[in-house]
């Protein structure tokens, strides 16, 4: 398998850090293939900005959609860029190991995912969701946050978890056609024990171990609507 | 009423942007008072990071939270991170207006939540949502979006906006207490006509004016749940 880890924490000695190495050495010592875009270690720029590109369709107004499938086109996307979506449509597997900044990714993550998850190439036009350009592919999303487990659930104060994320995983992953696995969830980070960080780091490698068993989130699928996308009768 | 407006379009003559341009004149000829915190034009830095801080309470591993906290105590917190809390701690309203990059805030606007909204200030310990430590102001949010508006809803392809949106509405903005009113939207933005757009800002310019007339959306408050934040019996 190919995988491309995602990671986004401003301490590299952070507990998350420690999560990425492991999926890295789990992964790696199964027989697997795995980069790494370490986005604060990188250095990565996260500003969708007109010099994101060498050549403009419209020099007059950037719409940064159109600008990317033209300068894919041309050659004319900026390095960085162009160096992502390569390592992007190499990978079976997108792993994204970030902490929680918000209920969301922080933002050189997001920006990460405004910049590289081109338009033309992972979605356009009437190709997202099952259709989208990443299909045949997987996700898995591995985050750290402060809050507790029972804080999140149907009853709980924050509602689910998997509902705070949707824009990420249906909006973003799924939307580009990815198969998104269940997340893994490191509660409470900030406080637990060594002993808990051992478990978590544990269940981290067993989780990566068997993704071949997790069912997907399910997701919508373009089959249920009409070419308008409204749903079908 | 003193209203920050924080915008964020990498393109100034975006629609986007005329949305802004509306919002404050519509503001100002209506008497109120109009900070303009546009994010692009800036160059507002949206990395959370170490150099954010003049002192540190541990220099050897950045907990971001706790150096807020402790740098906000010292007068440490980077130049511009002062500036924009100020900014937020003077309005009665927030005003977001950026177009929604993957259902979500473009980085340079998660950015602009990642740093400024304070540890210690805006949330803290058992001080969130309803007890959040800018209760008492209002938040609306206003996108521009390329999707149509049945694609929204829920029986609709994307389900509804304001769930793709609960992060920010509920996960940030009720978070640190703000009364989170209903989210102005313009949908389709690159494909509708000069009259609808004329039509949007005129909307947009009404839905301001009526501010005192929209209900809040509804968020947890924490009279429901205890000290350990559970559901009460």
């Amino acid at each position: 398998m190919q995988v491309l880890l995602v990671h986004a924490h401003p301490e590299p000695r952070s507990f998350c850090a420690a999560l990425k190495d492991r999926a890295v050495a789990t992964l790696r010592a199964d027989g697997h293939r795995v980069e790494i875009s370490d986005l604060y270690a990188m250095g990565f720029d996260p500003l969708a900005k007109a010099a994101d590109f060498a050549f403009r369709r419209d020099p007059d107004y950037l719409n940064y959609a159109l600008e990317q499938r033209h300068n894919e086109a041309l050659g004319g996307l900026a390095p960085d860029i162009r160096h992502e979506l390569d390592k992007l449509l190499w990978c079976e597997l997108l792993l994204l190991v970030f902490p929680l900044f918000w209920f969301a990714p922080p933002a050189i993550l997001k920006g990460w995912i405004d910049r590289v998850l081109l338009s033309g190439v992972t979605y356009g036009g009437r190709r997202f969701y099952d259709r989208g350009g990443l299909r045949g592919r997987r996700a898995l999303v591995a985050v750290t946050l402060g809050g507790r487990e029972h804080m999140f659930g149907p009853d709980a104060v924050h509602g689910p978890l998997e509902h705070m994320l949707r824009p990420l995983l249906q909006g973003t992953l799924a939307y580009v056609g990815l198969e998104v696995l269940p997340p893994f969830v490191a509660w409470h980070v900030p406080y637990v024990t060594d002993e808990v960080r051992a478990d978590y780091l544990a269940a981290f490698a067993a989780h990566l171990r068997r993704l071949d068993s997790l069912a997907p989130l399910p997701f919508p699928s373009l089959d249920d609507f009409d070419e308008t996308m409204r749903p079908r009768g």
